[in-house]
């Protein structure tokens, strides 16, 4: 018996061609290398993109080989994501900021078999290309005019590459569930893991995420990522924005640069952006120190960290842009929850209240199932209180690590994320702990992250982490460790005792540290995130000071 | 190899659990014939979508056995269509204002095995009932205090039939393509066929409905579906308001009043709602004469006909109501474009100039691919002036119809929509007739609709019909055909020249009509529609006036 209903399948070149032909008036705008300001449309964009797809073609590749991309955000990335996935193959970012034999390994797990390079990564690539032997040869991300000399092999200049292709192009009828994309999660033990994304995963991904209470982009918007495209495919926003024919903005290299953010914000209108609370804070500074407003920008989404304060305050009272939070990860596409738009009865909470919840993750975006479980994987209630494991499942969340010999989910067919936190009557998540940094103290656990962001709105701190330290009675208690603000007036010797104080009253009590450490700096993950596995480490020998704080 | 990423199947059951869990708390507000203003949450409806479930299986029903509904909006009927559909059975949405002879053929081709219907309904199933021979038994949608005498076979009382079932149930797996409702077109011509979606037509179907550009439905919105839950499925309002957690306002037997409208929209808040154009000539009549406001309502949809000028422009400088246009059909889900936020440059055009692009049918909505051909089935270019049959495709599109010896699609794959018009760089779409009343004058197209919306502007016109009668020079020339409002001061003698020298300036000169007819009643349709087959008929030996108007 046919169908009854058609089952068109979900792939990136149906968005491709939706597109191009109903969006095709819309903007790209791109900083590059090579183009202090390069613009044209969505259609000049897919023509360019058949022409790649037919220079792809006479490399040699075929549908399943994977290319791999090191490059920023900007037109040239885009026309690659386009033209891999469409053509059947993988199209595979890499993160350039990884350390050279993460790098090494990324690219040789993934069996990439030509490589895009942005024309500031290409000594990056010269240093490395000796291990990649599976490489048959490198594009340079560049002009005819400005491609460098270089001694990468077999190396190819992208404008020339595709110069005299034709520019119509016979896509290949896809199946919604082969491969699009892939993205490794660097893991703090192990080798990074990659995350392969089908053609149906994105499409829904980006089709759930454009909603009213999530990104909601609209044919009217102007949207900047400022999260990078070799980071969960910029968050689907390279998906997402053609897929209403919003306009993008693509800052290149100059991604944490506040002075250039703020004046592609201003000059091409942009009306939502989104990136970690790193750019905001770089953003933030350049605003206060120049005096420079952003009027078109009505919100920005905050994600891959927590969102301090700082940042939803002065961006809604000084510059009048709404802050949104997301959470997800590499292996959910990557979102999960979304913290925009809220239920009536939280967006008329009291200010205060309201910044509170404000910050929290958010609610799941329809198609992500979401459970928090106890040790015993039993799901625990939503009622805002009952703290557990978040395990995730849904059409965008992964199956099966890239060529992985482990257990990518539990025995139930859920994803662990290693996040912990709580659900209350709303929906509303709020992440407490990554489940191997939570202290258990006394068999209950204590929030490392609650008592960082609470310690961080402190003056005097530029930075704060909080790890669990073995201790004889309860177990664990959590020692605060902090990096004081470059000019604070706080001497190290009377720190630990303020900071100590300057939590009571905005944590549980018994969750107060038992003692501070002042240091000059905190150790960092490749990704800038801070590695609590090497605070650890450093503290490991840690004697508690004689009189702690009874956390009674 | 596994898949890479979930599979999680797109059904209705994984919709309900989402709107169960993450939404419990959004409310659904009815007006019922036993009831003037019921009031329980989603998490109140799922308990006793739940208890349904097990009545249904209780009664003996099976997956893939259809389930026929008489009923109007509101809560129960919402219940039934997703215990149904989540226990894999069909949801068999009846028109009840069909022909009788239709409603007998529908049911029987339907097979239902067994009908829910309205208090209001009892008396029309019990007049048909003795046609119905495969109707197993009829349960009447009231509580055990209202349930009428009947003489309807193995009657049931709704409340009865659920009350004593657990709130727990087992759902079974669905396979995203297995089907979920059944709805029939009432053709002009020809038995009614049906038209049966799926879990997954629907699921992407509402997930595509929510957008910014489209419906734009979050959690704060609070949506009044005036179309019904017999016709497409209410527009899919009745799964995208759960997707989001907007509360559902639903008022049962008064869908054209305007005054329990207006009192629904002020004292439940309504921000947004949807329905024929009809509905919002009821409520403009209503809140013209009473001086009411509808100060909540920011923005409403109208489909199923040409949205006449006075609509648009009434609720917008009156009543602060933006109005947006829905194309579709029950082939289509039915969405298929639609015109709510548009590109800048179409927001901000002049005013009159916004108010006729307005008006025109939107753009499609991702997933939906349109074409527009020639007599040749050619595809014209979107020019905003190449005219020609609609065609479209896409996951939440016709492939086959219920139990039909008939072709469905085009050798192409494509599904004609009987519709013509034209699309501009914008990807805006325009209807200008349907296929089958289009006239063509001297190998050109004249649009009827064009025609009949510039003649029902004038001030004494209540209703225009413009058909295409043979003509020997031009092959066809459109005559009009008016019913002149109640009081009007025109005299039929003197109407025809003044309504053809209206027409001057507003259509293109060839386009106006070579005569006019004043009639006391136009023929239409079961579904309200204008039957111009049969106006047709009644003018097949119209002579021509010896002067006609020049079509050059």
């Amino acid at each position: 018996m046919p169908m009854p209903m058609m089952t068109t399948p979900l792939t990136l070149t149906h968005l491709m061609r939706h597109a191009d032909q109903v969006n095709g008036f819309a903007e790209i705008v791109s900083v590059t290398a090579d183009n202090p300001r390069h613009r044209y449309t969505y259609h000049d964009a897919f023509t360019r993109v058949r022409k790649l797809a037919n220079a792809l073609a006479r490399l040699g590749l075929k549908q399943g080989d994977t290319i791999g991309t090191f490059a920023w955000n900007d037109y040239r990335h885009f026309e690659i994501y386009y033209a891999v996935s469409c053509s059947g193959m993988v199209c595979h970012t890499v993160n350039p900021r990884l350390f050279p034999e993460q790098l090494e390994y990324i690219v040789n797990h993934g069996e990439d078999q030509w490589v895009f390079v942005d024309l500031t990564m290409v000594p990056l690539l010269e240093s490395l290309q000796e291990k990649l032997p599976k490489v048959q040869g490198y594009v340079v991300m560049t002009s005819e005019a400005a491609m460098p000399d270089t001694t990468l092999r077999n190396a190819h200049c992208y404008e020339q590459l595709i110069e005299d292709e034709p520019d119509v192009f016979d896509w290949p009828d896809l199946d919604e569930n082969a491969p699009s994309a892939l993205c490794y999660t660097s893991g703090t033990t192990g080798n990074p893991k990659g995350v392969l994304y089908t053609h149906r995963s994105t499409v829904l991904h980006s089709l759930a995420s454009i909603a009213p209470d999530v990104f909601a982009i609209s044919v009217n918007d102007v949207i900047l990522p400022i999260v990078p495209m070799f980071h969960v495919n910029g968050w689907g926003l390279v998906y997402s924005a053609p897929m209403v024919g919003a306009k993008l903005v693509m800052p290149g290299p100059k991604m944490a640069d506040g002075e250039t953010l703020c004046a592609l914000i201003n000059e091409e209108k942009v009306t939502a952006s989104a990136g970690v609370p790193t750019v905001w804070l770089a953003l933030l500074n350049y605003l206060n120190q120049s005096g420079g407003t952003i009027p078109t920008l009505t919100r920005l989404t905050v994600g891959g960290a927590a969102c301090p304060m700082v940042i939803y305050e002065q961006m809604r009272s000084r510059y009048g842009v709404d802050v949104q939070i997301g959470w997800g990860m590499t292996e959910m596409n990557p979102l999960g929850t979304f913290n925009g738009r809220k239920p009536t009865a939280l967006e008329s909470l009291p200010e205060a209240d309201k910044a509170e919840v404000s910050l929290k993750a958010g609610r799941p975006v329809f198609g992500v199932d979401i459970k928090i479980t106890n040790d015993q994987g039993e799901a625990l209630p939503w009622d805002g209180k009952s703290t557990g494991a978040i395990k995730v499942r849904g059409p965008w969340i992964i199956n099966d690590y890239f060529h992985y010999d482990g257990q990518t989910l539990d025995d139930d067919g859920w994803f662990e994320t290693g996040d912990v936190g709580c659900i209350d009557e709303w929906g509303m998540l709020q992440i407490t702990d990554r489940l191997k940094d939570v202290i258990k103290s006394g068999g209950e656990w204590i929030s490392s992250i609650d008592l960082e962001n609470a310690a961080v709105n402190h003056p005097d701190v530029a930075e704060a982490a909080v790890v669990g330290l073995p201790h004889p009675k309860w177990t664990e208690r959590p020692l605060l460790v902090v990096v004081l603000k470059e000019g604070s007036s706080l001497s190290a010797a009377e720190a630990p005792a303020t900071l100590l104080r300057w939590l009571e009253g905005k944590v549980a009590k018994w969750w107060i540290p038992d003692a501070c450490e002042v240091v000059t700096e905190l150790p960092h993950t490749a990704t800038g995130k801070l590695s609590k596995k090497d605070i650890r480490a450093q503290f490991s020998n840690y004697q508690w000071p004689s009189q702690p704080v009874s956390p009674d």
